[in-house]
């Protein structure tokens, strides 16, 4: 704490796995130092009795969230915390001059009527949220790197959006033929005491949930009319994998033109992430593990077409609370500041 | 061994997984007698050093493939070996009077041409592969109570196709629109030591493998095709997933009729499924978890309507080593006897 | 429901893992018939609402805990609750005319000072509890034959009871030495839903808890002392292990005599449990694997002795939920039912 | 790959765990450099074909070992090859004025007897033997700092050796009490395909090995009888974990003194890991879990005093992988070149 030249920042939600992915690799970066780390329940109590395997590295307490006192001691705050919070909290850490980086849903939305409708919470920061920036560096960087509000997207839109971009921004699908078959490991659903997220019931077990009706879909297609130019409708299907860590998924499109062929498209790919350090595509017939990117922020992307049936298979693969949470907060932040994207960020996993 | 008036049954590749499943649902079934255990690389082997778990039931010694000591000593054989090994076996077996059930995939092809391009044998046996009936019996049950020689199908097939018969059989989707995501445990790989199969590699992990071009699709567009009345190509990708036991296939298909809700399937796949004992529809809004297949011989199917896109999404589970594999054989050989189709077969998982 | 003959049980407790064991075990015997679902969170849920994949086998709403309708619809009251909950219920159950088998701690004491010293609660029913048999069949098969009143004992004594009685029993071992270090996977906490047994923290995680003071240390050592003829303490540390099912028993004791090999332990174990069909002893050479156990009411044991230190090697497993919980009670029921102590319980694993 | 002022090393052994270990930490490692990755059976094959995962990062071909080429090439030597093949290949490697680092058992051994007696391997350079240095930094800091040969232990000495050291080294406790109860996730096993590595054996499962003759019994005792000043004979047990990484170590010894408490042994345990940054010595009553140590070096250790039983419980966690095999090696090379121990280490686990 209080390393010269360091940025202080802020973690508010600091108990949550979010929290402590976030603390993590602030701790871990050249540039940044934690300056406070909030929280609401947990307040008052010593973050490594949340936290036992980092009582040496971590001495804080978890304080209460007071807004001046954080923007008092802190350049840039992460807003860790469920839905529906960040947008009382922002507008007023954005007056007193804080970046603010919200890992929640609440910024994500251009069109407030549609977050109100999946959210059921009514706002008022009209103003604060057109001016927040959707945190997903590969398709906005530009965007992000002026920002002073960014609402950066969780890990289903992430590994959905990063495999699904290419095709639609060069219109090579027939956008309604898209559907996302997604598969989570637990640690999506936080540290929260669920009896469907116990070992004993999740372990040796798979299922699907929130079928057809799942938050994230309108904030994926939010994204794909936004690429496409016209709106777009995607088919979004979620699951839960007895795995801690990893988000995997499999994306269906049907081929406007079907002479394509893999090649092609990773040629088309290729040069989209051309500036993208953290997207890794992989040669043809590799198909990507979600293991590859456990511990890291990358994405990795494997492609498959079916001359049978026209149709494009896209695999993407990311870390769920790196690259799918805190990782891309902190690659946002490195744009922000006008750092380098890779900047303090983990990419080598571990393996086995 | 040797209760009177039991059937005296022979496994033979009796040191797989299939086959060590059979041994104890045979041993569990109050008509069957174990009459033969049969193995190439395990032959003289005691089965319980194979399986050490079934010291105390099993004491029988793993004999080498004699045909001739096999007919004479069973009524009904079940081959649980390698594609390419049932083909030069099940002829001779039959000849001699054995009612011959076949979990590989050499006779569940109508033509063996289909066979022969997807599995790289060659076939002489053109004749008894004719009379071979496809072991699904939720779909062929009146065929496989008169069939000497069944094929029985895989787990993928099975629950995929459990998923989409009442669709295609009453015409409710666009049947080129139909895509299986489906999912497995790793016991599917069989009890081969395979590196990709290691717990180090395979825990923690999800991946996707031989996308648009596994050799079930061709088998479950056979049997679509046959419930469609026209050629049908569906796009099927299994995954690896870090469990046991347990096939989950998630389908999507564009209805005909956008107007159909989720009540409207529910009736018709009651309906289709009426007879059917081991398909357990699940009520409107409960999707089916792989666990509560476990141990069983049940699929249990879910389904949704999305009516933003008009598309259907039917979710199947089952046991993959049981009514993915053998217990749907031993349900065959039930029908094939004219007994209940319950007979002897576990229906109450273990849970959690 | 009311099959003729059958006798009518109640489970109360129904809800949890040791209720939906009870009710599967309940309905797969041959000479049981599930009367009553009783609890108290649950109360007016249908069972199949709490467990959704028995919705076709249970129709049964879980009732509240009515003593007098109990007794009026049971002749036999499994209670699987909470501590301190059973010592109010079964006085009142027992002077109804019911046979009571309980689950929890309450009746598994023989001394009250000890259960409320260890889990604080004040004692009323002396005179009942000391009617109380506990309720381990290979110790104590006689007197559960004549009870009323089995207090079963859970997973980690039973484990580790049948791991060491012979040695205690035939004065082998140098009592104080005795060291038992013993993992569990994770069901043994129940489903409940607690942060630490989230399949995102315990899966990939293996530790310690309650070292030197767990509860069931004074249970083990009742018994223990029982078998030696005088007092004994044992060393007890419990782990919590990425599984769902089964306890380890690792049992390390100083042999009295240095010259005992392997085979003589082997012997003398077999004679220990000729009339025990539920244990299973082990080829020299072969340990045991939780796995075998799963989904059975076995116990396996396996012996090695080390000539360089002297020591004995006891390692047993059982599954947790069956024999080391409702399994266990489904054989005492057996035996004061004086039928076979096997009837109705599952003998032959699933594997893998 | 051959940066300016960084010390060229190799990995021998590159496609095991081992070796894929050490790349990433060479590669992490601020004053390596990958000069030379070499192996038997995978030698000519792309690295990054044996794990796809690192294709982006290391473009490296696996090359045969051609110890001339590797001298040349290299400063410093990494052997991750099974026993007995890195006592053919040190000599000539030491001549050549190559550092070597060993990560098999043939110089972990101070009387070659042992050696061969345990290992079946007849050796021949009993000189070079007797300059290996046991690669345990927190023993034998000052040695490894001078050594040319070290010969690291792997995961069970190590976490065994640094829970008891303290109490040997200050005669706390009886030695020969001292029973080690460890449990091993899988990947100790290696990239090995061996059947009962497979997730379908080992998920769900747990299981005791070379019960009383494991080889790792004799290393330890060498390093127990050192401390001692006397001969020590232990009690080790080794158990097969259903999870990827991480040792646990339960070790119990009865103490000399039984005034002796928690706090007492807390404090002469800090002051023997004083200047070990690599150990964690957790506050009294947090005991650890083998998640927490998991892709970090560190080693936490717990202890407990049963005073009923006048027993020390000691527990130690570290990752199998890293602290247990190739974090040693890379620990001890910091000290051979005079770095600071924790230099390029990973300090800080991903959590959950």
């Amino acid at each position: 704490m209080g390393d010269v030249g360091r940025i202080p920042v802020g973690v508010i939600g600091a108990s949550g796995y979010g929290g402590v992915q976030l603390v993590r690799l602030v701790m871990d970066h050249p540039q940044l130092d934690l300056a406070y780390l909030g929280g609401d329940s947990s307040a008052g109590r010593d973050f490594s009795s949340v936290y036992p395997h980092l009582f040496h590295q971590v001495n804080q307490t978890i304080e209460p969230i007071d807004l001046t006192q954080i923007a008092d001691r802190c350049d840039v705050v992460f807003l860790s915390l469920p839905n529906g919070l960040a947008c009382k909290m922002a507008p007023q850490l954005l007056e007193k001059g804080c970046k603010v980086l919200d890992l929640s849903a609440d910024y994500r939305f251009s069109d407030l009527g549609i977050y109100t409708y999946w959210y059921q919470v009514e706002r008022t920061d009209q103003e604060i949220a057109e001016t927040a920036v959707y945190g997903l560096p590969e398709l906005y960087r530009d965007r992000i790197s002026e920002a002073q509000l960014v609402g950066c997207p969780g890990s289903y839109p992430t590994a959905s959006l990063l495999a699904l971009s290419p095709l639609l921004k060069q219109g090579l699908i027939i956008p309604e033929t898209a559907i996302i078959d997604a598969k989570s490991g637990t640690s999506s659903g936080g540290r929260q005491a669920k009896v469907e997220l116990l070992l004993a019931e999740a372990e040796n077990s798979l299922g699907a949930y929130s079928v057809a009706r799942h938050r994230h879909t309108p904030e994926i297609e939010q994204v794909c009319s936004d690429l496409s130019g016209h709106e777009v409708l995607v088919q979004f299907t979620p699951h839960l994998v007895p795995m801690v860590r990893g988000i995997f998924a499999t994306v269906y499109a049907t081929l406007r033109d079907p002479g394509l062929v893999r090649e092609d498209l990773l040629t088309i790919y290729s040069a989209f992430y051309r500036s993208s350090p953290w997207v890794k595509l992989l040669p043809s017939g590799v198909y990507p593990q979600t293991k590859w990117a456990s511990g890291t922020n990358l994405c990795y992307i494997g492609i498959e077409v079916d001359p049978r049936t026209a149709r494009v298979i896209v695999m993407a693969t990311i870390d769920n609370l790196l690259k799918g949470q805190a990782g891309q907060a902190i690659q946002c932040l490195n744009l922000m500041m006008g750092w380098d994207e890779m900047l303090g960020l983990p990419r080598l996993s571990f393996y086995p």
